[in-house]
């Protein structure tokens, strides 16, 4: 078994393996390695370097003892997949659902939650997005802080844990999207600096150093990155890659990070003969992000839509507080319905500065829209979702919006029950300094919201995450059974309207009286009306296009010649056809 | 008379002005303003932010007391233009002459600049590139540390010398592209701070602290440099600016600086009816900088081609010290004619990773290409030009390269001669702490690269600044004429044939021997034929290609049916048409 590892500044490195202490060769650009024929699976392993105690290895495969163990020796051949037929599945229309494995189910396994994968068949789900695995400090967290990125977490059920979950959402036809995090690492357990330049001070991230993705060194650094998404697609047989805050990711380089790193994942599509695909988390309002290389993009395939949530949020929760005081009218719902960006080259009061430039005709599959995440419901003090938020009937229709969006929905876990339990911000930091910081810093922040900091839960407190756990019993109660069902149909609608689930941006008309507070959407035959007033709206529309009512939050609206009455916070879907 | 300025987080400003203070009034965007009718050109003001003393206005059209006295008042409509018909250069197949003020002639300033303008137009220069003129620190300096950006220096004669030089290049024929730095401002009298968020902590530049062109309050710091650029261009009558080292103009937003200026450069391009162009400084080897903005790109007309310059340079001189390391063979001089970027994705050694990417199909005079600038000589410890550190015989073939290549020729000031004086780093900082620290600071780099300190010449010594002055009466020694008439018959040469400055790079043809050391390149019906050796070289050329010779450095060649031999260190410029 080969042993390899980068650390261009050291003097030596030998591999720990067996309690033995093994040289190791260097390579002209700082590369060392060993052939240790006495390896085998499941042998503890770290490198020391100059003479210093071991660390675990940067590419480790497996930390069952956390980010400050040693690794151990993997072999991904071993695994015995069952989804030799699977060839992906195709972003364009589908329904992507956001999943945090540590709270999906009470035991907080990659097992448990392929036990309910039965749930999200019946939902209509296309495909799972799982919030960060690679391995991060202690036994509970988001896991935007991990270190060991090849490393799917101990308390999940490690590797081959990862490698069941996925087999058995192919097995039940659902892809799979890992969140990555490729602008910082997170602080603890993080020796990756011991070993060479992976880190810039060229840059600042408002989480830590950012990466050096364009000094000295860099190529290696790009290259950990890189064969760390092409490792999560080819040996877990991952259908895509959610990247974390790609806004964070500084590279200068003629090549960008991102565009190279697409680039090798369409070769690997190739080589694997299967859909793959990439979705960016981005707050630049910058269509180059996933415009096509050949037209000078990054060619990523998607994107998250944010401005598309913030309008939504903070129309149906009126909540103006905190980057949501850019946001609130029905202008601003019809804009990211119609341009995708609402500031798209406009001033952002909350940015200080202009945002942003037009998207042109990307279609609107390139963008994921939401009306909630882990981030927007995870970032608020409580954890609190939309549903505590606003009322059942608005639930509604955001959900109606979201679903009928030109944009590929994302729902977050729960969100299709409007679930009772929060979702907290929590972590589980062994140090105490940094816990006691984490604690601290989140109190300070959100006491200069304005909140009580004695109401704030403790990110560190083990009960933060048991309660934002799902509660899966509450199914049964008639108002989240209810909340279900329209998901359900609005889903089952979206999948048997082609104009639904084109993404065609270009049909797409959108109109709404920012007084009355109501607003229209066409795409081709169909017609989404919504009222997000508390009073009855008269909405213009033609009765060519209010043939048939296809779903409605309501009692069926009385249609008139030119117009419909829509009830209160109401949103009823019509068909030109009869 | 109108007084505007930005000071965004400022509780009060006042417009001081003829010892009297004036408050003035703000608006929403922290923008404040004052109709002061008593002010008249020639008057000194200032601005006192929350009752502190004057501090010169960051938009000062004239600062005669230097970067520390106040701003003086000036009507730019009073100045008698006579350059009305002037339509502007156009850059393709144009010289470009890249001059000093300070040292162009004894006394240093635009108007003894303006009396050498016949030896520009007999030498048959295009446009000259002025090294920056804005306002910086004391009264000797590259310019790189300017803080008044929009103030002509007062050693060279201020707003009305820079005119008057202007005028007098229009009327002689000649283009004036003005050296500006958007990346940085200097650290001696620099009170953008006071005003307003104008640097970012962001990133880092070599140089202090990056200009904020992405956060808070960006607009109005982008602002600042577009409309700088825009007055050189409108006030000046400057007909291109030379944007220093752009690479380290760190810009995030969708919309980058770079384009945002382009764009608004050809809006005015438009409103004035004459040719205006941008030339970028960048070591980033990405074409996106040249790329029209329709294709994606910044839409900067041109690049400063530093491969093509070190490639020619460390072969010609066989220095390969510093970055230097990553070039000396043939090879690299062919790639950069025939590709522009000799590290196009290769591994650059000097910057430990890979670098650049191909640049396609862009023309050649997209770029400028140079066997000298005031970097090249001015960095080296002792300011040595090339013709300190190779042969004449070299010296003419370099020349002959620069004037026949795909691309944009650029002269430094006295090379056209082989100047026997050298172009050193110097300042004149009035701190004596900064004064220090460049001077010990200059001793150390260069002592690190193993120069004698007590060689390096004093860059706050005027008598470093002094010798860097051209000495014009040595044009009569014989060998500083013949290199002149040299250049001249180039430079006639390119004019005269199309070939030569149409910047069809598709037409290029190199072949080369790096054993041997020489080098032909086809471009259209014309060869150059370069032998780098000292012996004679056997160059493989067809007869049919070798009908007429145009130019030769030494006595015409031997040309055989199939080659031609060339003596030692020289060059000779056939045509296929006899």
């Amino acid at each position: 078994m080969r042993f390899e590892v980068w650390a261009p500044n050291a003097r030596q490195v030998e591999l720990v393996l067996r309690n033995e202490r093994i040289e190791m060769a260097r390579d002209e650009r700082g590369r060392w390695s060993v052939d240790a024929t006495q390896a085998r699976p499941g042998d503890y392993y770290g490198f020391c370097i100059d003479e210093d105690d071991p660390l675990p290895d940067p590419r480790s495969p497996w930390q069952p003892l956390g980010v400050h163990g040693l690794s151990r020796v993997l072999d991904h051949s071993a695994f015995a997949w069952t989804d030799a037929e699977w060839r992906g599945v195709a972003p364009p229309g589908d329904l992507v659902y956001e999943m945090h494995v540590g709270t999906f189910t009470e035991q907080g396994t990659f097992d448990a939650a392929a036990a309910k994968l039965d749930h999200l068949v019946d939902l209509g789900v296309g495909a799972v997005e799982i919030m960060p695995v690679a391995e991060f400090p202690g036994d509970r967290g988001w896991g935007y802080d991990g270190v060991d990125l090849y490393s799917p977490h101990h308390s999940y059920g490690g590797p081959d844990g990862f490698k069941r979950f996925v087999d058995a959402c192919h097995g039940r036809g659902l892809g799979v999207i890992l969140d990555v995090v490729y602008n910082h690492l997170g602080p603890d357990g993080n020796y990756l600096g011991r070993y060479g330049p992976y880190f810039s001070d060229k840059y600042s991230t408002l989480w830590g150093d950012a990466a050096n993705l364009d000094g000295p060194g860099s190529d290696d650094v790009r290259s950990f990155f890189i064969d760390n998404a092409v490792g999560w697609l080819e040996h877990y047989h991952c259908d895509g890659l959610r990247l974390d805050a790609v806004h964070a990711i500084f590279d200068q380089s003629a090549v960008h990070f991102l565009e190279e790193l697409s680039a090798r994942v369409d070769e690997l599509k190739n080589r694997l003969g299967r859909t793959l695909f990439l979705v960016a988390e981005s707050d630049l309002n910058d269509p180059r992000v996933v415009t096509p290389r050949e037209a000078g993009g990054y060619g990523i395939n998607a994107a998250w839509s944010d401005d598309f949530h913030h309008a939504l949020h903070a129309l149906l929760t009126g909540d103006l507080s905190g980057y949501y005081a850019d946001f609130g009218a029905v202008s601003q719902v019809a804009q990211a319905l119609g341009s995708v960006y609402v500031y798209d080259g406009s001033y952002s009061g909350h940015r200080g500065r202009r945002h942003g430039r037009p998207v042109g005709d990307l279609p609107g599959t390139r963008f994921f829209g939401y009306l909630q995440t882990h981030d927007q419901v995870g970032n608020r003090a409580l954890g609190e979702r939309s549903s505590h938020l606003m009322s059942q009937e608005l639930l509604k229709v955001g959900a109606a919006l979201v679903l009928t969006a030109p944009f590929v929905p994302l729902l977050f876990q729960g969100e299709e029950w409007g679930a009772s339990t929060p979702f907290c911000y929590f972590t589980d930091h062994s140090d105490p300094q940094l816990a006691h910081a984490v604690s601290e810093g989140r109190r300070r922040e959100l006491a200069s919201f304005g909140w009580d900091p004695a109401a704030v839960p403790d990110p560190q407190d083990p009960e933060t995450f048991n309660m934002s756990k799902l509660n899966w019993s509450e199914l049964d109660e008639p108002l989240h059974a209810e909340l279900l069902a329209w998901h359900r149909d609005l889903i089952a609608l979206r999948r048997a309207q082609p104009a639904l689930h084109d993404g065609r941006r270009d049909l797409v008309e959108v109109r709404f009286d920012e007084e009355s507070r109501w607003l229209v959407m066409e795409r081709g035959p169909i017609t989404v009306a919504c009222n997000f007033s508390a009073g009855v709206a008269s909405i213009p529309l033609d009765a060519g296009r209010s043939a048939r009512v296809l779903l409605t939050s309501v009692e069926p609206p009385e249609v008139r010649a030119a117009s419909v009455e829509l009830g209160p916070e109401s949103v009823t879907i019509f068909s030109a056809e009869a």
